[in-house]
């Protein structure tokens, strides 16, 4: 199994596992006091892309070397005038606490001194390493196309002595990323996405810290972990009475009792909320006590495609504020918010980069003020699924506990993925060019949800099938009237008549979700009944065939 | 976060989460009547590559689309007349016991008919993956020199469509390889590994399989959650005295309490972990139950060097076999066995793959009848550590518990690793090419650690300094006569000692590692003192110099 890191040190003073692993990464050539300082918190004052590059410029090359430390301070502007997160050490769980930074790792402090041979840890050389070189075929901004790409696309090479040759004087190479490196990330791409969040998001307090992640899924049972502590605390997990199947089933085996918490249109209601945890009694709730943990999907929620509005992430935030709770905010569909066609007419002035970031909801995050939440984001559904590569951030200490599990758990995201996605969104797109394949991207999809839209409304009888047509997302969400289906009427449970329909559905040739797989609360009885449809995967073709499919196993099985 | 995967469907009978993601991947114009018998069973008739090149040919191409399934016995040759594996699930913990497959991916199996459109699962069109090829540049065998590799070596070009379009007929491209795929890793590369394994191990058990991991450090912390469990069972675990540091760290917030067992030249002793089985009392060992689990590094251990020889893993798997234990087999460096210098006259003869993999020492997994132990493999220490892939193999119920768990913790390894190892070990260099890489490097490592040797012999005093010449791995572990030390003579304890050593090889520029960062048993005295030296890393100059150095450091100390 791989060898602990050590071929190189942090210069930080403080005992963490976050000083340890390799060299500090360095910005040549900087004289910190000429820094430019970031605008300031909040979104009124928000921090632009040519405050970014400023900052770069003046930074000087990054020289990140193999397994150097690096940390998102390296990387932030000046936080001036915020305050600091508060402690959330007492929502930790006991085998978070009882984590210690890894040995080897803190002996790796000493090769700060240039002049110390390591015979420390036992990381391959380069020279062993059988790939010479990686090219990529990939767009150019502002035509993202595939013909568009195959006739003019940029081919952009990475070497394995990029960063050593001087006369390349590269910041990545394969040298560094085909090595073990350090689990918060490399330098190089901890950079890009540190910047990336202070500009969309620019949490209002001062010691925030992003780390990447080996993609949301990992994530989220680290964070659990961290977190909740079913045998010993008796702990539970909030979250949507609809939520991700899979975060349910990282949930279960980990003994936490998941809570839904009901919804409307805009998904997670607050009031409710607020008062389920203020009636909270242990004794009605098997032994468990009053959740100190929200998971939520904000936007284009799975599978209900609600999506917050940002009256409701603030009362959401303050009734999390009142119950002392910590947030998990999972936010993957983030930028697949789109316009709803009424409001389309916008659309015809030319979208800019200010205009698609300002449309944005703020995020959960950007409105911590104290650090108690901790946003998972993740190239998944916006780059590519296959690099399992994503990031969170949240208050310094949550994501040093974070990383001290990821050093026994996964060594952190891979590094060839780290140096693809590098190369790709920081040099060759830079923020600039990674917004507007963002804004690319969210107009594609609300083509295709327009697409399920038009055919919703044409194919499915309306006299049994609801839905609030979704602003984010990928997911379509059928409430069907079960109260006038006949074998209800006739006695039926809700599961069966879902199962009928899910059957029937099949043997027409579409596949969708049962909406029983989403509660939150398995181990009661549904009063609804919901199907969950993607417009991300098929043809536009396709998409309506299966609704018309739909439709008519609705229609068969209501005998409409 | 990511979506559970459901583009997709299993063909085999059983429910469970190895059935279920996405289409299985087909052998086209394969009859299965005409595939080759493998040999059989046990080392003296081991499966050779001819056996698979046949196997292959008389498949016909592999056809594995987006997130299809697959599994090892797809790709196993038959297993004629061996047994099917004994059950272990009592060793499993209620965490593992407790998991279920993924709703989601069990729906998938529908996807069999290929008339179903799927509005099931959020996985995002290839169409939106901004990378149109990648080309990697590759040694090719048998000069895999970067010199060589530089003037002649192989541009490896991987496109995005390159299995549907019929001008390529590929097996394997970016629109499957950076999408969501199986936990189990993908049916291509998982081939290569099955095969790799059966060519190697040949497991004496019918029902082994194999599955990708995200490296050995995520797998042996999967692995314990699946076998142990601290707080519910008062669970312990079993290793070598000296044990890698990085498994204790991962062992300890499990609450697992370590126990080592004695050491010899040849590592772990069968006869004292017999004796301290035999004697288990859970009264004197703070109520822990007699241990069920040992975690073992056979070949080139870490820290120690050792090597256990066919004799001591026949004696320690009957041990594990007399006492119930479950074995997890962790062999990073078992491809870096290196002759010693009395036995290199053989090596003028000139090595062939079949010598070398006659030269290797039988793993556990080859001795293990009753599919007790599960083997941990890596890429990283002879590939490359920043693909963090792996493999494990065990019985087929243990593999299904392993990857319920990849599903919600990881998602198995990431496919942008996957499709380079892919291209670079199955189709450019092949069974017989990687093997050949293999005994490249094991020359280069057999040269490392020659110069270290002689380095010792020149640097250090053997009044105070002793060791044994490592058979495998990239460690030297060197033994210090403490008693001779003036400091111990005058009451100080070794800790200090071992730390004033520390201090003064730091002061005189070499990192080296305590041998107390490995004690299994962290909270006893020690009463031996260790230093540990990798000769992986460092030039032979550096390396050379780093060991003077050492030296320097112990004469000072020892006031010779």
């Amino acid at each position: 199994m791989g060898e602990a890191l050590i071929n190189g040190s942090g210069a930080v003073s403080n005992v963490s596992a976050l000083e340890t692993l390799g060299p500090a990464a360095k910005l040549t050539d900087a004289d910190p006091s000429e820094i430019p300082p970031a605008s300031g918190p909040g979104r009124e004052n928000a921090v632009t892309i040519s405050d970014i590059l400023e900052r770069r410029a003046k930074a000087g090359r990054l020289i990140a070397p193999t397994a150097s430390y690096a940390d998102s301070d390296m990387f932030k502007g000046p936080q001036v005038g915020k305050p600091k997160s508060k402690s959330m050490n007492h929502h930790l769980s006991a085998e978070s606490l009882s984590r210690h930074p890894c040995a080897l790792k803190q002996a790796a402090r000493h090769l700060k001194n240039p002049n110390i041979i390591s015979l420390g840890g036992g990381l391959p050389c380069a020279e062993y390493f059988p790939i010479e070189s990686i090219t990529l075929k990939v767009p150019t901004p502002p035509d993202f196309s595939e013909a568009a790409t195959s006739q003019s696309g940029a081919e952009v090479r990475i070497g394995k002595y990029d960063a050593t040759d001087p006369s390349i004087q590269g910041t990545y190479d394969l040298a560094v990323a085909l090595n073990y490196a350090q689990a918060s990330g490399s330098a190089q791409l901890l950079r890009f996405v540190t910047e990336h969040t202070e500009l969309v998001h620019n949490p209002p307090y001062s010691d925030w810290r992003s780390c990447l992640t080996i993609g949301s899924t990992g994530a989220l049972e680290q964070t659990l972990r961290m977190l909740c502590d079913g045998p010993g605390r008796r702990d539970s997990l909030l979250t949507e009475e609809y939520s991700f199947s899979t975060a349910l089933e990282t949930a279960g085996p980990l003994d936490l009792k998941v809570v839904g918490v009901k919804m409307d249109g805009q998904g997670l209601l607050p009031e409710a909320m607020d008062e389920l945890l203020s009636n909270w009694n242990p004794e009605e709730r098997e032994g468990r006590r009053k959740p100190h943990v929200l998971y939520t999907v904000p936007s284009g929620q799975n599978p209900t495609g609600t999506t917050q509005g940002l009256e409701r992430r603030k009362q959401v935030y303050e009734v999390a504020r009142k119950h002392d709770l910590f947030v998990i905010e999972d936010e993957p569909y983030y930028y697949l918010q789109m316009p709803l066609e009424e409001s389309k007419e916008t659309e015809s002035e030319e979208e800019t980069v200010e205009s698609f970031m300002s449309s944005l909801i703020p995020s959960l995050l950007s409105l911590d003020v104290d650090g108690r939440v901790l946003r998972m984001d993740s190239f998944s559904k916006v780059v590519v699924p296959g690099s399992r590569v994503g990031w969170v951030t949240a208050s310094e200490n949550i994501i040093e506990q974070y990383l001290r599990h990821a050093e026994v758990c996964n060594q952190g995201a891979n590094g060839i993925s780290q140096v693809i996605l590098y190369k790709l969104l920081d040099e060759q797109w830079g923020h600039e060019g990674y917004f507007k394949w963002l804004m690319n991207l969210r107009q594609e999809y609300t083509k295709r949800r327009d697409t399920m839209v038009t055919a919703a409304e044409k194919f499915l009888p309306k006299e049994v099938v609801s839905w609030t047509v979704p602003v984010a997302g990928m997911f379509y969400w059928l409430k069907i009237d079960h109260s006038q289906h006949p074998g209800i009427q006739a006695g039926k449970g809700i599961l069966e008549v879902e199962e009928e329909i899910f059957n029937s559905c099949i043997a027409r040739g579409v596949l969708v979700a049962r909406g029983s797989w989403f509660r939150a609360e398995q181990d009661t009885e549904p009063n609804e009944l919901f199907f969950r449809a993607t417009f991300a995967a098929a043809t536009a073709e396709n998409m309506t065939e299966a609704i018309r499919r739909f439709g008519e196993a609705i229609r068969e099985s209501f005998k409409l």
